[in-house]
């Protein structure tokens, strides 16, 4: 598998929209969440080392480094949702003449399953505290570029939603039905959390936005 | 300028992170807007040529055509966008000495302003026209995919409200105000419309699904 990273847009566009589920909705919301990222940041090298806005490099340096560790792990994700499908596809291919053969297929496929439900959990959980440091770029930021904050915050609620639809999909079909209702907990509480931080950011953005600032 | 396209993944992403303002919001949020296509072309090929489906034919052949057709003028709007905030800033570092100067000066922003808003309006109108067609997607589309369909939603809302906060606030910079107050009621009627086509689809597509169905 070639990583997601390395592929020109037009290609993984191609590839996406190609007759085959994988990369799908797993791998775009990733995506989306690694672009959410890409903004917040923009926007914090926009401010840090401007004179005009020393009081902001306190909060917005160590946002910022953290902001580009969560898109190098959002874009990394885009691609462990490819892997994560394969492996449940390959586990499905399994023999299953035998009862034994049927047992192991079952639990590879259970294994892969629960694989396939913790990559998108993890990328909601990287999603939502790209929403919660967009809070601080968007209070702090160069004012120039509050509609990309405003942008990347309603980029990182669809990430955020769109990985707890896999998280929530994928859960149900978990036979250990523990394991699934902690799943579809988590995916709650993400969700409720996620989405408050999230249009926080874009509220915050949009009031402190000059009036027609050209970026 | 290298055609947003050609390039990779995470070098876009880093181009996006970096301190300079393009490629900023507006390439990303047209590009989001490709992505939400691509899915919807996507659950389109999952269902086609399948006997099972053969009812869709009718409607969703002609949709995943255009949708191929809308992601590669999104794509295109990404880097149209990075050229026009380019020539935006040729026309601000031009001369001001003279009189004269002044004036070619500001009447080439102005220019420029325009079609700095025109390409953001273009990707809106994209934006709602992927969210009408995945409303056909949702409603004939494999239903085993149409955890896509909803993902796809996301993005086309997302995309067409960032691509309306570029509209409005260059459309404000317009020294002509009846041209802006034009953009500014344009992108009203695209905000109502495409959000209502966009959350409807997102609605039909929840409803539809099967039960945990895994892609």
């Amino acid at each position: 598998m070639v990583s997601d990273g390395e592929r020109s847009l037009s290609a993984y566009l191609d590839e996406v929209a190609a007759g085959t589920p994988a990369p799908g909705g797993g791998s775009v919301t990733a995506l989306v969440g690694a672009l959410a990222a890409a903004l917040a940041e923009m926007v914090a090298n926009l401010t840090l080392g401007r004179e005009k806005y020393a009081d902001a490099e306190a909060t917005l340096r160590p946002a910022r480094d953290r902001l580009t560790t969560l898109r190098m792990s959002l874009l990394d994700a885009a691609a462990a949702d490819e892997a994560a499908y394969q492996s449940y596809r390959d586990a499905a291919s399994l023999p299953r003449t035998s009862d034994g053969e049927k047992t192991a297929r079952t639990d590879a496929m259970q294994k892969a399953l629960n694989v396939a439900t913790d990559v998108p959990l993890a990328a909601a959980r990287s999603a939502r505290e790209v929403a919660e440091l967009l809070q601080s770029v968007a209070r702090d930021g160069n004012p120039h570029v509050r509609s990309d904050v405003a942008l990347g915050a309603l980029l990182a609620e669809a990430a955020l939603r769109g990985a707890l639809l896999n998280v929530r999909g994928n859960a149900t079909l978990l036979a250990d039905r523990d394991l699934a209702a902690t799943y579809l907990r988590d995916a709650d509480l993400l969700e409720n959390s996620g989405r408050e931080a999230a249009q926080r950011a874009y509220h915050t953005a949009m009031d402190a936005a000059p009036e027609g600032g050209f970026r």
